[in-house]
């Protein structure tokens, strides 16, 4: 059985908040290790609706600081604090949040009984930026009004085998397998380096989510995304207002199906909605009529991630 | 027929959101002038459900610096500017609010589109705060872990009649009486100076309203909200929790129940519960039986205040 590899829907909406709907928030689940990328206003409200002990994420990810994707963000420390979180916890974030960050939480007197640690973004290119023993994470550059990236995350497996065949052929003693099997490469008494993805067996094509939002439209970024599972791209506006959505830095529901059918993904997830629209079936049917894979990220929904 | 004076509870819950209940917010209709007082997160959202044009709220009233009661504030400004306000508005609130604002502002690069006046709240006494035709408001000193200021608002009567025959009598030129009805005191050619009040009719009593939260339990206060129509007051905890709503600077349901007798006002709301409580029964219960005109300040009501 696959291990889960899990997007819900905190927050789907633009700027502000209309419809029922929250600003950017996801909670991710790859292999039982949660991770939240923005946080809008509320976000922590909408985690404890999950019921999935959303506390206990230990990876927060800021794509950019505008208000409605970290407002949420001073509420979510400060009740984690209270709630007893003594766990590290890992921002990735444009450096200028820690410093806001720092003076909110000196100002409530809302001392956070755990260490938070902070990984600043790139500002040019894309980067691997934070590597567990399940998942990968690969920030890159996308055309916002501010500095802005998306996330590229990739699932790893922490336990790959290793082709035993080959090792014991080569004359490799038993006590660097281990090592292999962790992917690190060793050092013989013979002083040959052995690398150890000659003697890793293939394992299952990892599975990829991208999240791609706020963004103008541009294909700059599709080489980082080409070929993942499911993307999620900022479609804040319909084709008839695409002047709108060049100006404020958005794309339309068409324009982010056109980026999903350039890279060749499994599916597209539209979301970042403007207030102007309650009923969303246009934009997917517009959508739709480019990218036939396309589903609306509705607020509350998980979407499971299968390879495709 | 009375003007309105109204209060729609838009959180009640202390500083952990939960069971559905949101932070500390509360918005004010007092003679169809909108008024917010605490901001906690969420605030916009809960606003936007009460579809009463919130964002032509003039004034905000933040009580103390604790994020459940203003985290919500960033938001809400942010999307007054995107909806296009341009009219002042008016936040009173301890002083470091200004320069989180502000900072935050800056790094959002938010711009706000309409002027913002900080009126910055007393450290000792009462004071009052702020003067517009149609109501008044007195900040007050709570007693919590941070300086706290409570609020009494009252109503004002814009156009108060005036005694003509006294006026007449005592030869007062007519040019003159415009002025005594709006309760400006005159200087007469013959050097006199007239005091308006002698001149105006007793008005309706005005009504009041006083918010009290957060607090340790106290009755230092009482004077200033002596006989209000209602009152809301901190009541985190049940009895059997004293000890700690004491260390943590709050009250129990029974101590604002006292505070409530103590003053002899007409009604009080209960709110700020703690997280722990999903049935507020048992904390209502708590009260009545020490001060029988108590209500729970549910999420969504709107409560109206006559005179009692």
């Amino acid at each position: 059985m696959l291990a889960p590899f899990e997007i819900t829907i905190l927050g789907n909406n633009s700027a502000i908040p209309a419809n029922g709907r929250f600003p950017s928030a996801q909670l991710l689940n790859i292999h039982d290790q949660l991770l939240l990328v923005d946080c809008g206003e509320g976000s922590q409200i909408r985690l404890a609706e999950t019921k999935k002990k959303a506390f206990r994420l230990e990876h927060i990810f800021i794509t950019h600081l505008h208000g409605d994707h970290f407002f949420g963000i001073f509420g979510l420390l400060t009740s984690m604090s209270l709630l007893g979180r003594t766990k590290t916890l890992n921002i990735y974030c444009h450096a200028p949040l820690q410093k806001l960050l720092e003076t909110t939480l000196e100002i409530t007197k809302g001392g956070i009984n755990y260490p938070i640690e902070f990984h600043f973004l790139p500002e040019t290119g894309s980067q691997v930026i934070c590597t567990t023993a399940h998942f990968e994470v690969t920030a890159f550059q996308l055309t916002h009004r501010i500095p802005t990236c998306g996330f590229l995350f990739k699932e790893r497996f922490p336990k790959r085998k290793i082709n035993q065949d080959k090792l014991i052929e080569a004359g490799i003693p038993k006590v660097f397998w281990g090592d292999i099997q962790k992917e690190k490469d060793v050092l013989l008494d013979t002083g040959e380096l052995v690398a150890s993805k000659d003697y890793i067996l293939p394992g299952p094509k990892p599975r990829t989510y991208a999240y791609c939002t706020d963004t103008q439209f541009t294909l700059d970024f599709v080489p980082v995304i080409e070929g993942a599972d499911t993307i999620y791209v900022d479609s804040t506006y319909m084709s008839s207002d695409e002047q709108k959505a060049k100006d404020r830095y958005h794309c339309t529901a068409a324009q982010a199906a056109t980026i999903a059918k350039t890279a060749g993904v499994g599916r597209l997830l539209l979301g970042h909605f403007s207030s102007k629209y309650r009923n969303l079936q246009p934009l997917l049917d517009e959508a739709k009529a480019v990218f036939k894979l396309t589903e609306i990220a509705h607020q509350g929904k998980t979407f499971s991630i299968e390879s495709w």
